[in-house]
């Protein structure tokens, strides 16, 4: 824990991340953060995360390049929930959209496809 | 369900959801849905959600007035989380802020106060 950050609260060691593009706005994915995650994106500027399926810290892009320079970091009023905000390469969605949220509840696509999985991913991955 | 809804994946009943301005494009809050809750949003526009620790289902706003009139809802790619784009009446927070996330991760305010929570609220709640 650095000097002046705010305590957090997390549940089963993990903490929800909403990953937003600091200039589009636009809301890019939403992932978990364990406390050496939020460590680590604070001291690297970098985003970082836990993945629940795999049990294992990861950096977003470390496969894809598709990293997400953290340009501020914010806790919400129960500080149980973080908002990075980034400048996101390449799109956030490893189904190649630019955002994990590209369809309506009702299956509507809303956003478009920057590029084709099957040739930057090895492996189904982040 | 309705007819042409995405199946949605819900975690001990809870899905996450972030509540986006849909206008300024600021995230307001991070909040949970059960299925009823979604189900109301969708048929009402108005968001819900289910508070964990008062167990129950809410309508943003009930007691404050400070609506979601729910203009857009979003999925992302594994089904386990929402985004709500909205139109928000008064602030989203109940500490009177417009946004929850209304404070860096170093303790920095970075949002305004939009009313006082005490003249709003007679509970604490939201």
């Amino acid at each position: 824990m650095e000097a002046n950050m705010i305590l957090l609260h997390f549940t089963d060691g993990l903490i929800p991340v909403v990953v937003q593009d600091a200039k589009t706005r636009e809301v890019l994915m939403v992932a978990y953060a364990n406390d050496e995650a939020v460590q680590l994106t604070h001291q690297t500027g970098f985003a970082h995360f836990y993945s629940r399926s795999r049990k294992k810290l990861w950096k977003k892009g470390e496969e894809s390049g598709h990293v997400q320079k953290v340009r501020e970091i914010l806790v919400d009023c129960d500080e149980d929930c973080l908002l990075y905000l980034v400048d996101q390469k390449g799109a956030a969605c490893h189904t190649g959209y630019r955002t994990c949220f590209y369809r309506t509840i009702d299956g509507i696509i809303v956003s478009e496809q920057v590029f084709d999985p099957s040739k930057v991913y090895a492996n189904k991955g982040q």
